[in-house]
């Protein structure tokens, strides 16, 4: 798994992993509501204030507002993930 | 991997991993924007409309919007993660 994250090598093992029977890719969310079948957040403009920052790292502790633990998660894992923001016009 | 995924097994195993040096867990994003070193995008409630639908699996072809990816994802890796809704009250 290392290896198949390993540029260069990884594309090419990951395809070849993807074609055998079982094989499932990684999955994102390994923290965040576990028991729910699909984690789906609303949330309503009205409440946001000026300007909303949501993660879509899954590693938030803080979720599903982001509180920068996708630094973390990107030195640690090599991603390049960040949140989005949602913001009200000046 | 699919061990590490595994429910019992999977966590002391990540444990485990985690102490291994050069050890490095799964990143989230195999596809969007790969020259960027953080993908953070920012979306003005002008623009928006009503509803918002914003992808926080990584699959969607329509990213930072949603397109319903996370469910085939959820399927192939036994995820669990959908999407960020942002909507004005009725
Ligand atoms: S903490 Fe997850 S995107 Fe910032
Ligand atoms: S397509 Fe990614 S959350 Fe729906």
């Amino acid at each position: 798994q290392g290896l198949a994250n390993t540029p260069g090598v990884g594309p090419a093992l990951k395809e070849r992993l993807a074609k055998c029977p079982g094989f499932r890719g990684n999955r994102v969310n390994e923290n965040i509501k576990m028991e729910n079948n699909k984690v789906v957040d609303t949330i309503d403009i009205e409440d946001m204030g000026d300007k909303g920052v949501f993660c879509r790292c899954w590693k938030s502790k803080k979720f599903p507002y982001c509180d920068g633990s996708h630094n973390k998660h990107n030195e640690d894992t090599g991603d390049n993930v960040g949140p989005l923001i949602v913001k009200k016009a000046a």
